[in-house]
């Protein structure tokens, strides 16, 4: 079978992840990406052997500083199945009408509105709905979260109501533009867009609030889950620890913060450190009555990027759900740091 | 009448306010202070005429360096009517003994367990029951302002169940000893011990999750509060804006973040920035069915104070509630900040 054709629309934080991720996947090919200025990631990429397309009228600014330009951002387009759009939130729906003029499939990320696809994306909750589709959104870093441990919780023991405060990290770690420092900052109105965004995915009731704080590394969630079912602890984190996209650690094996559970993955040499996981605190779980609590972190910029290369085997069908989720995750060594 | 003749023990981020808030009554008398350290501080203290006294056997680690000892803790103790204790979390207990041995009342903070005073003190909602008693405790900073919150919420509305996360800071600005930097650290286990904290005071069923943060201004709280009663959002409002230790912000008016607030206090002239008042932000407060969603802030070095000086009155039955708060606000200017 033929390898399905992807470009990568803007090779930022989130592209140039999916990007790597692609290159792993023996039923996938790379044709290139896009990148809007001509700056070390830029370079990195050609000299790595990636096709670098641009702006139609930016190839002299690429050229003047030795970066090989392949051709213009519709050239890539024209030339793929399927374009996994990763520009800043909001430019993926303008970047639709080129999608459809040149009759590719295309994957956008969760800083665009749910309507831009009308379909939005969690492996584990509804990779099947998402076969065959043309536009599919990959929902954000915090609702890919959120869903991963709320589908789990939902599944045995079915969700009554479920609120989540989402301590944000501020910045990425290589932004170096502006970002808060030695202040907190809440998400007003309320309820955070998180909440609803979680049920364009899964239907269960959830409230989310959201205080942004001076870090760079991940974000936390405290969560508060009431179930209809009655949850027993041991059986809930039996199940959990089940999906090797939920890592659980422990604060008694010194992961006591966002810090250490980064470190954790730089000390397993995952490349730029990327924890794909949902990480939950698994001394943190507790159960009283129908209510389940606990603290779960996300890494930002990894989490998404199995999402997306499960999202593209789903809408060119090739794969089962559980046939690609395997496939993606022993490529990306997602499992290897259960501890 | 003569007045209260009160002593500070331990003369740090909250014995060096409640120090200069009992030089503001007329009806108390600051006797002295006691510093363990000969620092800046302590020879400030001396400097502005507040009569110092040190542990046995340290006089002359002190005038070595030209600070001048009035006499020992226990000299001080005996000159008393009360005493503040304002040393660290669980030196308070064993301080106790001193206390009792000449006999004066004494005021503990929330570093100490509830069970050295048996009774737990908030000025809005126990005032009269602190009347004549000899050992009470001021909760801690964060469980102060959950009380007042919930205080007006429960009273309109009677609280069915609440759910707080405690965004919390993770040093004082004056801390320049070690905090986490970068991170995010959740409190485990489940609950934080705020919850049964505030259940000394208040009975309303809550539950509390914290998350350290690289911030030295001020906590924020995430609510979830269910009422018995339907809430209005309006009336709920109304009535918060009655209580001068509640200040209503708004993110309209710039006021976003810790940041902001604290600009405004020290826009203000409030010394040290000291806020005494719990900061709430209007624009956050939203009512859905019987469930209320709000955002607070609070000045983990200031917000106790008020509640030190109500309680001594309290204590020594010498005003009503709403006169002790009235005259305590009045003279730290509580109530002036509403913008």
């Amino acid at each position: 079978m033929a390898r399905i054709k992807v470009g990568i629309n803007g090779y930022g934080t989130i592209g140039k992840r999916v990007a790597d991720a692609v290159m792993l996947q023996n039923d996938m090919e790379l044709v290139g990406v896009s990148k809007t200025r001509p700056d070390f990631i830029a370079r990195m990429a050609v000299s790595k052997g990636i096709p670098l397309y641009v702006p139609e009228g930016h190839e002299e600014r690429f050229e003047a500083v030795g970066i090989k330009v392949s051709g213009t951002i519709e050239d890539l387009v024209s030339k793929v199945d399927v374009i996994v759009d990763a520009t800043p939130g909001g430019i993926g729906a303008q970047n639709k009408p080129l999608y459809e003029k040149h009759n590719v499939r295309a994957i956008f990320q969760g800083g665009e509105k749910h309507d831009v696809t009308g379909f939005s994306f969690n492996a584990y909750v509804n990779y099947n709905e998402a076969k065959g589709r043309r536009f599919v959104r990959v929902v954000s870093c915090n609702t890919t979260g959120l869903l991963r441990a709320l589908y789990v919780i939902n599944d045995l023991y079915k969700i009554k109501e479920a609120f989540a405060v989402i301590v944000r990290r501020a910045a990425d770690p290589a932004d170096d533009k502006a970002g808060i420092i030695n202040t907190l900052e809440p998400s007003i109105p309320v309820p955070s867009h998180h909440g609803p965004d979680v049920r364009t995915v899964l239907d269960v009731p959830i409230e989310t609030m959201a205080i942004k704080t001076p870090t760079t590394l991940m974000h936390i969630h405290a969560l508060h889950v009431r179930t209809e079912k009655t949850p027993n602890r041991e059986k809930l984190i039996e199940e959990l620890s089940k999906y090797r996209r939920i890592l659980l650690v422990s604060k008694d094996l010194g992961i006591k913060s966002t810090a250490k559970a980064i470190e954790l993955a730089r000390d397993l040499g995952r490349k730029r450190y990327d924890i794909y996981e949902l990480v939950i605190w698994k001394d943190s779980i507790t159960v009283k009555g129908n209510d389940i609590y606990f603290y779960q972190a996300v890494h930002q910029e990894a989490i998404v990027v199995p999402e997306n290369i499960d999202a593209i085997r789903a809408m060119f069908e090739v794969a089962d759900k559980d046939d690609s989720i395997e496939k993606t995750d022993r490529s990306l060594s997602i499992g290897d740091m259960s501890i």
